[in-house]
């Protein structure tokens, strides 16, 4: 077991060092706005790199070349623990707040879900917003490189696929080399889209510190904001239209995103069938709620239907998560169908959270195969998404992710409700976890948000994220005995 | 089209000339009670005989032997025909009964579904009530051969497992001699089953009207009553307990029994790995629930909270529907475990529905086979059910078929929540329709019924009960168009 631990300890060390840096920027905002937090941050600072200096010096020993089955636990551990570091200047600073809640908060900034415990959004120090949203956006960087780089090595359900865009044997190589070499590609990407989307956002009307926070949000689809209203309190309709871009490209698959980039052309999105997916899938769904909520009377035209439907439905089913209405209380259908679309209508290799498309695309075509199947019972065909043949084998793992996504779902929203939640709000609350998007609905509805839960409930939350944004197989391989064997 | 659909309506026509024949025993039950309703089933009688004989000799040009493919459009249309004919008796006898309440009562009796839209059961004619208990085991009746003999020929979504069982070539082959030699084994042991829950129920303390009826319902998991408070009429500690014991039994693969009949040894349950999965599910559900409940002050004392507990959980997960409890004011983890388990505590070749416990054990194979594989990527092996291997084709099929059952049931739900029904009402109802299974909650929870849905509704509801009932792919395969070629 400690052949295995304590080497990614001695990563995970440096990595806590590295980490330290990312005060920087809090620091930099408290002396601008003349906050007074500048101290705190200096002092957790100094934590994260201590303690990741002690880490690293009392594992050097141990120091070997990680190997892919070593990812599983490097990834996992790497978020609980910069989760766990990053409580520290929200301890300090804000009053009152508990290790659980600070924790709920540096978990959901880092795996970009953007559920909030804390109310009274505005009222907080500006650097300790621009961290909270520092967060959402360092964990999007994350998640692009565990998504298109890191899982696919690993073979996690499904993700496999997206092995040939990562070139060279893979078979028990080096994991760090060739990793960094597609970070950084996708980096680049990242924050050059970041940036325009500040620029883009400050020009549509907001501050310079808002701009910001939500560019970091937006394209990280974390969905933090800077007030307890959300979007809803710029009551914008240019911030809104901007942010939409920004969510939807931020939805796609980053690799499609480099390819276009170098390629200098749109073919590559055209080639991409989940982005196709997911454009279609918004678009018609946006049509339908739009025209539905019309037809109801919510909204008394359709164009302010429209515009509604079509903030909040791609807030949520990008998995961002933010809103500028309370959804809640639309008729059950319209929110209902935004939460189920949060399960599939965002990319492999994106910030997103959930099944992906691509995973949904392959149910589709295995059970459209099966019904051919049932009337040519000797029909041997392969499966496609869009040029892309599926081999055999990927239909099994996808049919295990799947198993266990729907696993956890059934038996953490269990969970809530045996400890005394509703049952939609504790469906609902998970669904919005472990896809990392954000907002459920009644008790964790938004118009409120996670405060109202009991400890037990809030670490329940805490693991489906976790669990969720690691796609659920790369935390249960970590409970298999054979993982811990040389 | 014709090519096939005539051929398939000549059968259909002599189907419907035998089902004149069961309405013999509510004319006879009406001529003992004498409650005057005796002249409207010699009616319906003589309807369905005319019917079928028109049917027969229209098509008899078109006559021919029936192929395997040919299945899966007779099995739909000999339920939705059935019903429509079954509602005969009911439109003549019931004052103001529209087609379409009409039409749900006898498709829920036929799929063994038991929902009703009928008030004041209590009130009605006894012959109408054994008419409708009637339907419930003949629905019975021809699921057992639906399940063991045709849909694994068929080779619908993993139930070809079990093609073993019935010998002989499968390809092209003649469909009906096979069948009937299967039939007459399971209708022995069904019929057997049944003749003991009757005497056992009268012993009971039943009359002998109730004691038929139940034993109908229980046999077929059909879970019809002759009163509005369904098993909770009685109050019986010991009419409960029968009723859990052959709900269970029902819940097993018939195939199974037979082979326990036939060695005279109870060997073959061992053997049978859905049952030691159904039964531990069972127990572990009980117990952990009455612990709950009683925990939370539901009821004073253990042993009535076992008793309710175990009567309703068993009701509900072996998909009979019976309730002897409004389990909707529980606290709600139990009842949506209760409904979580409907759709998987029953065996394959039982008269229960839903996914089957058969399917989640390979799902649950392929999760656990998929978690080694990321550790070892280059691992070969077979998953396994007991001691069955699975061939590597019945994973795509598993995997089509939840999908096509997962989609169906998110589709139907959001159809009956855009036409106003609340959330909980509307997945519960169709989670509960499509297992076949009974009452949901809320508007159609287990003290209410489904005659508060409006007519679209009923229909959605009809729908999904005939789509559950033919295990989904067998109404699927008929909307492609591959399958009305030549
Ligand atoms: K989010
Ligand atoms: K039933």
């Amino acid at each position: 077991m400690l052949f295995r631990l304590l080497p990614v300890l001695h990563v995970l060390g440096l990595m806590l060092m590295f980490f330290s840096v990312t005060y920087l920027m809090p620091i930099a905002a408290s002396l601008l706005a003349d906050d007074g937090t500048w101290i705190d941050f200096v002092d957790a600072m100094a934590v994260s790199f201590c303690f990741g200096a002690l880490m690293t010096v009392l594992t050097s020993r141990h120091k070997r070349e990680l190997k892919p089955r070593d990812g599983f636990l490097l990834v996992t551990l790497a978020w609980v623990l910069m989760a766990a570091i990053a409580t520290v200047p929200l301890l300090l600073v804000i009053d009152g707040l508990s290790f659980t809640d600070a924790f709920f908060e540096t978990m959901s900034g880092l795996t970009t879900t953007g559920a909030t415990v804390l109310t009274g959004l505005e009222r907080l120090p500006p650097a300790v917003n621009l961290w909270r949203h520092e967060l959402n956006w360092l964990g999007g960087m994350g998640i692009i490189v565990l998504a298109v780089a890191i899982l696919p090595l690993l073979g996690v359900g499904g993700m496999q696929l997206y092995r040939a865009e990562t070139p060279g044997p893979m078979k028990d190589s080096k994991l760090t080399p060739r990793i960094a070499g597609t970070a950084k590609a996708l980096w680049l990407v990242y924050a050059a889209l970041t940036l325009a989307c500040i620029l883009s956002l400050k020009a549509a009307g907001m501050d310079w510190l808002d701009a910001v926070c939500h560019a970091f949000s937006a394209l990280s689809l974390g969905g933090f904001s800077t007030y307890d209203a959300s979007v809803g309190q710029f009551d914008s309709p240019l911030i809104e239209a901007v942010l939409i871009v920004f969510m939807v490209l931020a939805a796609l698959n980053f690799a499609t995103h480099f390819l276009a980039f170098r390629e200098r052309s749109l073919a590559a999105y055209a080639r991409d069938a989940e982005a196709r997916a997911v454009a279609v899938l918004l678009a018609s769904s946006i049509l339908i709620c739009a025209v539905y909520l019309a037809g109801q009377g919510t909204y008394p035209d359709f164009s302010s239907s429209l515009r509604h439907v079509a903030f909040n439905l791609v807030s949520i089913a990008t998995d961002c998560g933010y809103a500028s209405q309370d959804f809640d209380k639309w008729p059950i259908f319209v929110p209902m169908w935004m939460l189920f679309l949060s399960c599939v209508t965002v990319s492999s290799g994106s910030t997103g959270g959930g099944i992906k498309m691509v995973r949904a695309l392959i149910l589709a075509q295995q059970a459209q195969l099966e019904l051919k199947r049932l009337i040519h019972p000797s029909l041997v065909t392969v499966i496609r998404v869009g040029r892309m043949a599926i081999p055999p084998g990927v239909s099994g793992a996808v049919l295990g992710f799947i198993f266990l996504y729907v696993f956890t779902v059934i038996e953490l929203s269990f969970f809530l409700m045996a400890s005394g939640l509703d049952y939609i709000s504790a469906f609902t609350a998970i669904i919005a976890c472990i896809n990392n998007m954000g907002p459920g609905l009644n008790v964790v509805g938004p118009a409120q948000n996670y405060q109202a839960l009991t400890d037990f409930q809030t670490w329940v939350c805490s693991a489906a994220m976790l669990i969720g944004r690691l796609e659920v197989l790369s935390v249960f391989v970590l409970f298999t005995p054979s993982f811990w064997r040389r």
